[in-house]
């Protein structure tokens, strides 16, 4: 009875509400690519298809900087075949831009709208393109334009306010934990000291992601440090000493946004001088600094020979051929339903992820834009252990549905040892 | 007829030659792990089970370190199907080692084996492993302690003599296909210069397998740098600054082991100083150095602003997930056929894969271990491009079965562009 209440409310809201603008759909990407986004912009061009007042279907190349300078593909004519197999490929199919659109910017981002009759933006991004559709939506009320706005969420980081998770997360998610399954195997048959430095410059999860390799009681990671927690260099180095007295090995993951308890980033500590990127934000990404200084830290102090680091780097983002096929549906879905929310309700927003069971259902929603705005999500504590080198059940159980079905699992011989005749 | 005349000669010889040698067979990996080093350990556990004149299948732990500590695994008492999970593990489930004996080593590795009374020995690996073989070979013949000892060939990097290919290549060259079909879409969506460094210490196959990424005409790698061409850096700028006025982005894979004219290692060079592993090798793995300093080379000298580089590091060998299925299936055989040489044949070598049909088929045979030991194989001169910096289509004919079925494929957008209004 509740149900249909529900169902009957929302049908009455929705015929009430439904959107009679007429005019062209708009759809682009923003900022890192994600193993799934183009599912995202997939999503939209093949539901905008189904209303009759969506006039065209026009993809920003290159995200808001195709918009200022008009660079539109017509999705209009693209085959829903090869929409299909765009879907199902990394990385951002229309392409990306690092440009942060201030007020001028996106007044010029508005008038292209205008003169292309653009009645309907989606912005698939992170927590900036959330920001940078806020802003044009401001514009547009100023102007008496309407015009429906709506973000669509994206990022590998998993860092966005509202989200339970975010899509491209989980994928990324998966590279991780598949890439820690391989290095604990790795580092098992030859022994020593490994340290995998992985996305994530304010939000550890994916780098807490590598705790979805363990299988054996012995597995690695041992040591997980996130940007969630201040990062001690003489901490470090005896969790290093410690595991490794045990083990006879380590295996560490490290986000490349740890900072140490001043605030200051490890790498800029670690490298004596700062390189920084275009945004004025310390470079972390591209560059195996961060691995190769602390890898250098364990063998200097603890005498260590065999230390070993790898750097994931854009691997971990946009590798062909490893997907969460759970991630890929949703990705789908907050395309699908930025779309339905704009036609349907005619309102503006932020698409968000919900998870009402934890193993495993998803609602969605639409929030404000000023909800996920500008803003970062970080860990829970209740996701980081009380040493601050590592996660909690709570994390994995969070994240493990997250890397979808059929992952790969490691197996180890289990044969008796022989008894010895010489020693 | 001829084929029939084949196997009435085979059959006789079989049965002519056939071992009768009664006693226990051993088995042992060396060496950096592959993806399908399992396939090889469990086709010679499985195979050797079928001989009656088969006491016990030993597995060494750690390698040849394990032969001369007595620690052997008893696989006669490990089941079918935990054997079967472990052939699609990848890196080593006996664990590894990095022990080169000399012929003292191997005298203590002799004793051990006459203790147990091993009388097969088969050993998975690459070059260095087959030169442990030949040594043991020689000490048992001295001895006339009559011991049937076989090399399995092994090696992410490809380079042992009178093989075609080597288990273990085509996984890993899979996976940096993936990788850089990711790399070309991640470069063309946030475009700049992107370098990613391959294992490769003297051969440059694994490198040149980037290009099989190549779909779109623009895809990258467009310059590759293998360690069989003297690396100068002023070609190496030319040609960056080249392409990327072309296309305004720049794909680069480049081999670790690249080096000067004068012969020494790039890594060495750039950095200013030298550190060496264990054996007295410059270290090239597990340190993103090369990649940086080629990239600040890059930066400094192009002036390009966006510059990255990732290291491959130990993520291409022994990645949990990607497997050629042709790779992990010639793997399982040559342990197979290593078997069936000792136990038909009653002969000792190295076992070697022929590919008489360029697409595709194999052969296997076996050729005396002096022939494959302590040599190294480079990339011939036909794979490489007049200008050393690339491959040629016939590298990429024969490297393009090699990665197995079932390769995804990445797809980009074709919907036309729409006019300008405003521009």
């Amino acid at each position: 009875m509740i149900l249909q209440a529900c169902i009957s409310e929302r049908n009455i809201n929705s015929v009430a509400r439904m959107s009679r603008l007429v005019g062209k759909v708009l759809v682009a990407q923003g900022g890192g690519p994600t193993p799934v986004i183009n599912q995202s912009i997939v999503g939209v061009a093949l539901e905008a298809r189904k209303f009759s007042q969506v006039t065209s279907i026009y993809g920003a190349v290159h995200g808001v900087r195709g918009i200022v300078e008009e660079d539109f593909l017509d999705l209009t004519r693209e085959t829903t075949h090869n929409l299909e197999q765009v879907a199902d490929t990394p990385s951002s199919g229309l392409l990306s831009t690092r440009d942060k659109p201030d007020e001028e910017y996106c007044a010029r981002m508005f008038k292209v709208m205008q003169a292309h009759d653009i009645r309907y933006f989606f912005y698939v991004g992170g927590n900036d393109s959330s920001d940078t559709v806020r802003i044009v939506n401001e514009q547009a009320r100023a102007a008496n334009y309407e015009l429906r706005a709506i973000h669509i969420p994206k990022t590998i980081d998993n860092d966005l306010q509202e989200n339970d998770h975010c899509p491209g997360f989980g994928s990324a998610a998966r590279f991780v934990a598949q890439a820690f399954m391989g290095v604990n195997l790795d580092n098992r048959a030859l022994k020593g000291v490994y340290l995998g430095v992985i996305m994530g410059r304010h939000a550890g999860f994916l780098t807490a992601a590598s705790s979805l390799a363990q299988k054996y009681v012995d597995d690695g990671p041992h040591l997980v440090y996130v940007p969630e927690r201040h990062f001690v260099m003489e901490n470090f180095l005896a969790d290093v000493d410690r595991v490794y007295q045990k083990h006879g090995l380590c295996t560490i993951a490290v986000s490349e946004g740890i900072s140490d308890p001043s605030g200051t980033p490890m790498i800029t500590k670690l490298l004596g001088k700062e390189e920084r990127d275009s945004h004025g934000n310390v470079q972390l990404s591209g560059t195996g600094a961060l691995g190769d200084l602390l890898a250098d830290e364990i063998r200097d102090q603890l005498k260590i020979k065999r230390v070993r680091s790898d750097t994931f780097g854009y691997l971990q983002r946009s590798f062909m051929g490893i997907q969460s096929d759970r991630d890929a549906h949703e990705a789908r879905e907050v395309g699908e339903k930025a779309v339905q929310y704009a036609m349907w309700d005619n309102v503006d927003g932020s698409v968000v992820i919900r998870r009402p069971v934890l193993n495993y259902s998803v609602d969605y929603d639409l929030v404000p834009l000023e909800k996920v705005a500008g803003k970062t999500r970080h860990m829970p504590d209740a996701f980081i252990n009380a040493e601050g080198n590592g996660v909690t059940e709570a994390f994995m159980n969070y994240c493990r549905p997250l890397l979808g079905s059929k992952m790969p699992e490691p197996h180890r011989l289990r044969a008796p040892m022989v008894k010895k005749i010489l020693h």
